[in-house]
């Protein structure tokens, strides 16, 4: 295998494996407060996008690298919504 | 312009976009405990090899869109070590 194919290989486990420990993290504490909601809703959007770009063009590596962090990327999106859903509940609960 | 190029193009600017909200919410709020440590390092280290791999494939979007993702990642994974080591020391003066 050529340095580049390397390199390359080596670049998408990085990004693609980078979301994970961020999820456990959420997973673990439930705390979503310091996450911006604006970066993970553009995240997975692009991510979906790029597997939509992957299906286009036949390429699994693609496809697959960024359909499984556009799920991550939405699990993290989704407890950030319901982070802030709970915020705005125990503000209304403690007026 | 091919529908799969536009496809491509709102991806890459989806992603590479993505984190300017959270650097400039960790800017604003100094606040990073929430954030994965291991996320940032192992984003910032991806996205450096995929501009290290858009110089060996020479490829200027993915050289441009990586290495900008690369200094946003930075800024924040800096900051997520300057809040870690200020807790740190929060710690040793509480005791």
């Amino acid at each position: 295998m050529a340095i580049t194919d390397i390199v390359g290989y080596i670049a998408a486990i990085g990004t693609t494996g980078a979301f994970i420990p961020q999820a456990f993290k959420v997973y673990k504490t439930k705390k979503t407060e310091d996450l911006s909601l604006g970066t993970f809703l553009l995240f997975s959007t692009g991510v979906l996008l790029w597997t939509v770009y992957g299906v286009f063009i036949n390429s699994v590596p693609v496809i697959l690298s960024n359909g499984i962090t556009f799920f991550i990327s939405c699990y993290i999106l989704v407890m950030i919504i319901k982070g802030k859903k709970s915020e705005k509940q125990k503000i209304i609960n403690d007026n």
